[in-house]
């Protein structure tokens, strides 16, 4: 039983850490900092949360945590380090993405990473586009068979954060769709770093659209690019990368995105077009795109089971 | 033609005035007032306008337009009156509900009030929920029937303004239930003074229990009360009642929202079970509810054909 | 550990039973029967569950099973027991209605009748709004205060099941409101019976208009009646209530449905307004509505804890 | 004034199409053929009509029509020509994709042939997808400067049509996200046919990845390829290229889907990216994609001026 914190506990992220943690069996969840909720109970702020917990947000960490969680937003994390200095022993999973190109912390997607993540005291958590595009490409990295790659996707509305926005106003939103940061989106030098491990020679485009969906949760990813390999060897090699990850999987039965939502889990598809091969991934945002992939890498970190707390039951329909 | 003006084009109801008065064969749309937006090219603001008006938001109403629509908000009205004069034949639509209740004023419900609002000089608008409830229980008043009412509704997010909150964030309200106000919500006292227009003596209660919708336009309201008419004759009243207004309707073949969502209609149904007479109505809020009536309004007091700019083409599906 | 059978494995409440049964730690689920799937893997037919099982469907029971679900739609659970036999120390979670108003079945809402449920062989598992109402009015008819009750009520799509018809239609429904079998819906006979329970001589109409929402999941139901109690009594008296009941809640925070959704919880609020008393409540009807109520009742039945299998990740947003 | 019929009326782009002709100024709607709705009025099954029509569903066409649209379904428009003959004078729109290849027939793309059309005595209406990536591709075809293309795009579910399906069920599409046809939609060839009538040389692949989106109404498509124009330089082709075209506009201010629901608009916006030129536009699918542009083709057979009838408000919210 380790004893573990959470600093920013009132956003969408926290909550979903705290969800999580609540009915972890080797966790005790002692802490949840909140500057703008301190003094509340948890479950005033995440109401579905009655009945489960009385802890309160607090305003400071105490520093006796053996593992805390990041999620103040990005920026924060670098802040908060500059300001505070935490014990030697404690564990640190950062949800932001300010450490995530730092070469020094370990990055913390299981399926490259799984061997460091085990010694690791600080991981820097993967970001939700980058986490569904990075597993939909890893196992042609692998295979240093990368080359342009074209990517589309598409994300819920809770991936914007909890802030009030136009394009997270209902009546804006709702039947809408639109794109953004086409070309410039933020997680892509992560996902390049991350390829390069398995191919350093990778320098071609990836090219990437994502578009704002009218739904709350969940991301599906769609990439292709030139390969030489007929589907099946495709499928099979896919198959072979994962089979030692226990929330990855490639399905041969069509894909949507509520086969994941509600789960820490990735669906991957593969189809092969015109000498393109297409590659599919859905993740839910919030739980393999954030809290579900910190807790997996809390488990990794603490010798827990790697799916210790997340077998959760998806949201199907 | 006459010249007409908006004052606090910016939102919601603003917009479908302009969408509306833009079309309006009759209508020269010469002036949009908006203090955030002054200076600002309308069809920036509401991107659908794009190649149907030049026009630009203005700060000042120079005072020579023929009628002037105002959709600043509740409480802005008044205020306006305060620190404003208009020409004396300037005629006003007030689409707030600041003078609802002022006797001096002409309440612009023309199921209830066409010959005044005719020779009228300032219309007060209805609101939204009031204008379902109203057309709902009208013709009971008419004939003296009214008794306690229980009235349970559900609007869409458009409902609530532009301004951000809690409840019109996208990630809270998508697929989200909730109530608000019940038993108190703002229009009550407007819609018993106009059921005692014709039942003076209707002093029972309108209990109403209001929902938050997880969709961004229209109203549908379920009224019912003891009521000794036989169902036929229920029919038969209310459809005479309406036979001579343009949007209101009795349908004999079921009711559902989308049936007018963008247009400026009003359909009801009429059931009756256990004693009880069951009366629903489904608007648009943004038009039967807001923009639609105010121009409805200004058609009959400017001469016009009632449905004149407003034969609308539904969105259904 | 023991051994559990579902009979109509392929719908939905067949596939939240199997995912809850997969994750409980008391159970294996050794049969699934589906006459339209039979010989497929399950997680074919509910993708989500991928990686969680390789079980398939099969055509008839074998009879070797503990407990034994029935979800095969109404009408179809009469049909079953004319057709089959069940070994007599096989127990029977019943989820149709055929068997809710038989008094030789136990009704399986724990909040009533928890007693009864620890030595039940057969269940009549509650219907969804059933159970929303019941548990909104049970502490009034616990102290033989019900009186005349109107009720309003708003469900999500599922709850009409997974044959297409018009108003389960995505371009039907979408954005769509509408109401059905207003004041005749056939759970209320249930919810009169189990009113009885406590206040026999209650004879008075249940008025209730229930609402087609556009959502998937959760019923949120507003009931009011006379009462004389003061709200801070009504408050005491439901709490105290429900105090031994791990999943139904009173809050003092405000109510959304967002709250239960992916839960077994029911969470009621109380407001007082003009002597009546308002009363409402939240459900996912797929859980503590239909599957997440049939395995409460299921550990009743064995003997397990209340909550095990139960301690579900809300999805708040 | 001329005399219209429809065959086909019960579906989606029929009752588009019915809610269209009856408010267009120059044309009698004198016939509705729907063989499962013959003999209903109309306004029964496009329950938004009520008070509208009064006209009946019919069984055959009565041949005195001076234009007819075909709104049957593919494959349905072939065989209703092998079946009946139409006097030599009727003119005919066929919403169907049976003809779409004929070089006999005049394709209905005004924005590409307008003046075939105005002569024209069959027009081949486009596919949706097809209207919205032609309208984003022509000028850059128009300039010979076509290359490999990468395009993916997100429809309504109305695209589906009416027939319920899984994917079209509510419960299955509300909050999810698929793709269907990656690199073999069936618009694929009608779109190279578009563009090789400026580009005949254009033998590179259109890659084109396109997902249900779980909204009802509106596509959004984005393609990019390389292009060496700086973006002034698009802007200015792109510009220039529609400036004659009442419909489709190049907005410099930002796009989203709802700037063009209900109406027949096409907006596009252009950005620059790393060498590729990328162009998004949006369109409403039963609208600019289907009826809309019907009416449009019509309007030029019979010398009216373009947007008649077609001046619809935007249901922007």
């Amino acid at each position: 039983m380790i004893k573990a914190g959470i600093i920013g506990g009132a956003g969408y992220t926290g909550g979903e850490l705290i969800r999580l943690l609540l009915n972890h069996p080797q966790v005790e969840l002692t802490q949840i900092i909140s500057n703008s909720q301190a003094g509340l109970p948890v479950n005033q702020v995440h109401q579905d949360l009655l009945g489960e917990t009385d802890i309160c947000f607090s305003k400071e960490l105490d520093k006796t945590v053996d593992v805390v969680f990041l999620c103040m937003g990005h920026g924060a994390s670098s802040k908060f380090f500059e300001e505070n200095e935490l014990p030697e022993n404690t564990k640190v999973i950062d949800l932001s993405h300010d450490f995530r190109l730092d070469p020094e912390k370990v990055y913390g997607l299981p399926e490259l990473n799984k061997e460091a993540i085990k010694s690791a005291n600080f991981i820097a958590n993967p970001g939700c586009f980058a986490t569904a595009i990075e597993l939909a490409l890893l196992p042609l990295a692998h295979n240093g068979m990368l080359k342009e790659v074209h990517v589309s996707g598409i994300t819920g509305s809770t991936g914007a954060g909890m802030s009030p926005s136009e394009t997270t106003h209902f009546s804006w939103r709702d039947s809408n769709i639109s794109t953004y940061k086409a070309f410039t989106h933020q997680h892509l030098d992560e996902i390049r770093q991350t390829l390069m491990v398995y191919q350093p020679w990778f320098e071609q485009p990836i090219n990437f659209v994502p578009y704002r969906g009218n739904f709350t949760r969940g991301i599906m990813i769609t990439a292709y690019q030139y390969c030489e390999w007929p589907l099946e060897e495709a499928v099979r090699v896919y198959k072979e990368y994962y089979e030692d990850h226990p929330f990855t999987f490639v399905t041969d039965n069509g894909l949507d995105l509520k086969q994941v939502v509600n789960t820490n889990k990735c669906v991957i598809q593969l189809e092969m077009h015109n000498g393109y091969l297409m590659v599919q991934s859905v993740i839910d945002n919030l739980l393999k795109g954030a809290s579900g992939q910190a807790v997996q890498n809390m488990n990794l970190m603490f010798g827990f089971d790697e799916d210790e707390g997340l077998k959760l039951k998806a949201s199907r329909f």
